[in-house]
């Protein structure tokens, strides 16, 4: 792999944080500059996040001139804010491919580097992991390892970065540095307390800053202080961070940093700094997405119906919530990175006697799990869950593929999850979840876009039938998204004479009871979903179906057990069965096992 | 229901908050005491939660002269401080049953008085309640329901809390009165910097409390703060509160109470100030429990490794730690009440080099799910997890039985579940778990004791073969510690001309891929675990099972999915046919459908 970096021939000059030693102090501006130029490069034609980056260039070149990685440990929260340290560690060489199938990864990865420590990008992570390493190096006599945690003011709004504050103040004596990256935003303009406080010493530094209330903030939990620093001044980075290591005990380094610095479309771009942008292509036709269709339907009912409420984790626009937003700002709560809140919150609101709807992304509401079992559905509250991005994402990687809320949710007692298949659906399920009142509901869909509408032929006990070949041998259960997939398997197959009957349960928790008696009429049912085997709607199946006597064949096509790499949305879905070809290949396969194809696939298994 | 009430006549004359306005000023000192020997009383026999009640009787007295419940919304943290509650909005007629089935819950209840908002016991939580409830009450333009939340400082550990705060503070317009119940205390002394701080505070009141770190910290938030107030001064209560309650905004009233106040065993116990206390019975056997067999193989282990530790969330004791706590103090990390630290910062000790034990009660677990996931699982650390109170709890009701982690923690890649059934299989599965080095493992146990250790008769590829009757008809698979009951049952269905072979699996997840074809082998298998039966090992066979050829027949006895009620451990699994009587039915029931028992019970089912 090559890179087009003759214009940047001092980041041509870097294969390891070493390296940055060796160049002239006065030439570390210079290197700055081609790091920008470089990623803004490489970024605008691959995609990936862009503005949180060129804010931490600076930052990153200082990191690696203080501290001598990886014998110290640097743990970067928020993962999406390491393309610099990706360059300064030798990777630029790599850009080309960032975010591609088997390409550089858009989060630190430890497959790619020693340098890379910790890989999850959730947020609020790298002051536990910090705590951690640091009680290990001093158990380990390896005091002279030193332990840094970059984390954004953002993270500082999840719940576990406090509970790490409290752990680390409570040792003091434990040396960690915190480099308090402070942009002022996370995603968007960040919520909360904290964040307000922040801004009011963001310019200029002020020398009266003893009596700066985030100093008196992090000096009252016992921490000490030092800031604010410019951070893009590298000289004073590099003393301020020298300084803190020199301290031996746990200390908040705090940098003023600008997302999308030295970069004028990002620093204009006042929504979030250009925070991520698309790969260059050629024009693409427009397409609406899921998260459109269902911003303009809960946009409707808001206007229907007064007690609407809606609530998210600094995801107001990535949600869709934003054209209800504009037109009913006092019913919308950013409640900041901060999702179990979002979800304990949005409780407190229904028993307020409000209707909440929580729009997240699927992987993070993972971290609301225990709040949306014992929270919501202990107390049977009104709460609807809207989980975009569920399945499959893409080039976002292993920590962002919503492959566990189809297995997850239905754990939950009460909770009733709707997948729908297209566009017309989605605004029918909202609106039933919206009409249940006595528990929680949720409802998810992918990335991109919902395509055509898919009408149903025909239908049973609340089962739409897309197609109903009489006297079908196959029939293919699809989840949500998968319907397409599987409507042009079924008729691929009945055009080589295997009549299919193709069912959407539209709620696959609790499943319709329908499905096992359809199943049984079948010589062959294959479930098809966007989501991982374990515990998904094809293994709640199983357990349907062994009840019955005899007991139907049944196989699975879903997600692998194991964590994916990014990659493209549609290639990872191809790879593991999910598309038309992999659903007939699976059909002949297993109703024939003499017709198999010479495209070899199983459906994933897990015990 | 009757309760000995003759010598509390003015807790007798309560039958709601309102008649505590009836009585004069000058007998509240009175009432307090006698809802404290009411309480002592009742709860010695009973057992239950004493301490923690004992510290809040003229706090909850104040809070029901100054606030009108249920119009004014309430909210209970951490609901063990509710029983003063309980009196005086009448219940105390009731605590005779306290923690029996079908009598009073440990916890607010909500089908038990209008005046428990919400029920879940899970600490951190009352905040973002209190935060949806003040936003619910502002659109709705009730602006005159007060929302009050009443919150330990072990709380306040619980990253969740800070997120509420937050979002609180950064609307501070909005009224909300934060009562922090400052013991010092949550289960056992609090960990981290918060605590230190309230410490400084707590004895005696002190004039410059300007200067306060906790006044500080609240109000570099952002948020009002009067305090601190004896806690065990009714006229200062009130006055505090009714002071707060018109400021109209949100504000922090900072009690100081003692644990176990005027109980002098309380006071005394230094542990835990009598936190909570068993019920009065005649001599039991002492019986070694399942906490204390771990507690015995951790410190073996941890005396032969130097890099094992052990982390805890404010309870070392209750899980078993303290033995090894006593031996290796520097190897022992209580994180305070916050799960999520618990399992990141157990991956950074991983990260540096140490071999980490997080021991848990496996309800409290859910609160770190998304941690075990991304930052244990996709980095491949290897930590080991040890979940006591798994399945059933008893008195303590339906937020703490642990029913799901055997749902929960299989949809983790890599990670691997092992379940003993009897302890000497708790020190051996320990330390296989131990020797798991490339990802994380989980051990879970019920509350109680192992009872006597049931050797295996044979094995099979992994499975332990408790019972193996030559030419069985019937398999029974038990899930740990069901594997006494799954014996029982056998002996007694052979004794009745029917062979059965018992199997453990000794690994519920992934499961030993031997047990499909022991199933195969027999004309009816039963799985039988105590855990919910969505997601459980039986679900997870089925669809193992599915995919065979013909398929085996299935029964899964399992708990129903919903939330169980507090009662008897035994009397609950006896309940959902999870005892010897009830597994024998069930194997009658289904293997010859005719010999229809008369005791009826069906599987739990879930979709």
């Amino acid at each position: 792999m090559t890179c087009q970096v003759a214009r940047f021939p001092l980041v041509e000059s870097i294969s390891e944080p070493a390296d940055l030693l060796g160049l002239p102090r006065e030439r570390l501006g210079e290197l700055a500059e081609q790091i920008r130029g470089f990623l803004v490069e490489n970024v605008s034609r691959t995609g990936g996040h862009l503005g949180p980056n060129l804010g931490v260039v600076e930052l990153s070149i200082a990191l690696h001139r203080v501290f001598e990685s990886p014998r110290d440990a640097i743990v970067f929260d928020t993962g999406h804010q390491s393309y610099a340290h990706k360059v300064l560690t030798g990777r630029w060489r790599e850009f080309d491919s960032l975010r591609q199938e088997g390409g550089l990864s858009g989060y630190p990865c430890r497959n790619e580097s020693e340098h890379d420590i910790v890989e999850n990008s959730h947020a609020s992570t790298a002051l536990s992991y910090a705590d951690g390493l640091a009680k290990a190096f001093e158990l380990r006599a390896a005091c002279d390892r030193r332990v840094v945690a970059v984390v954004g003011d953002g993270a500082l709004t999840g719940g576990m970065a406090w509970e790490a504050l409290n752990n680390i103040a409570a040792a003091s004596h434990r040396p960690v540095v915190i480099v308090l990256n402070d942009n002022g935003r996370s995603y968007a303009p960040t919520v909360g307390a904290l964040a307000e406080h922040l801004a009011t010493l963001r310019t200029p530094p002020d020398p009266r800053a003893a009596s700066d209330p985030v100093r008196t903030l992090f000096e009252t939990l016992g921490l000490a202080y030092l800031g604010p620093i410019d951070g893009h001044d590298i000289d004073a980075l590099e003393q301020g961070l020298r300084r803190a290591a020199a301290m031996r005990c746990a200390v908040v380094v705090h940098c003023v940093t600008r997302k999308g610095n030295g970069h004028s479309p990002a620093e204009q771009d006042e929504a979030d700094c250009l925070h991520a942008v698309g790969p260059a292509t050629g024009a693409k036709a427009k397409t609406t997405s899921w998260t459109e269709v269902f911003g303009a339907e809960l946009l409707a009912a808001g206007a229907e119906r007064d007690d609407l409420v809606c609530l998210t984790a600094a995801m107001l626009r990535p949600t869709g919530l934003h054209p209800f937003a504009r037109r009913f700002p006092q019913r919308v709560f950013d409640v900041g990175l901060a999702e179990q809140h979002a979800v304990t919150s949005a409780a407190g609101l229904a028993l307020g006697g409000l209707r909440p709807v929580v729009a997240i992304y699927s992987t993070f509401l993972n971290r609301g799990f225990d709040q949306v079992l014992m929270d919501i559905a202990l107390h049977r509250l009104p709460v609807t869950f809207v989980l975009d991005r569920a399945g499959v994402t893409g080039a976002d990687g292993p920590s962002h593929h919503g492959m566990w809320d189809s297995s997850l949710l239905p754990l939950v007692p009460g909770l009733r999850l709707a997948e729908p298949r297209d566009p017309r659906r989605l605004r029918e399920l909202l609106r039933e979840c919206l009409c249940v009142d006595d528990g929680p509901t949720a409802l998810r869909y992918p990335k991109g876009a919902g395509g055509p509408d898919l009408p149903a032929v025909d239908h049973l006990d609340g089962v739409d039938l897309l197609r109903a070949a009489p006297g079908s041998a196959v029939l293919l259960i699809a989840a949500g998204s998968r319907a397409h997939a599987c409507v042009r398997a079924a008729d691929t197959l009945t055009a080589r004479g295997i009549p299919v009957t193709v069912a959407d349960p539209r709620w696959t928790a609790p499943l319709p009871p329908a499905l096992a008696g359809l199943a049984a009429r079948h010589a062959l049912t294959l479930t098809v979903e966007d989501n991982v085997v374990t515990g998904g709607m094809g293994q709640r199946l199983a357990h349907l179906l062994v009840q019955r006597d005899p007991v139907p064949r049944l196989r699975c096509l879903a997600l692998p057990a194991r964590f994916l790499p990014h990659g493209d949305r549609g290639d990872i879905l191809r790879r593991h069965g999910l598309d038309a070809a992999g659903i007939v290949d699976t059909v002949l396969r297993h109703l024939h096992p003499s017709h198999c194809h010479k495209r070899h696939r199983t459906p994933a298994r897990s015990t």
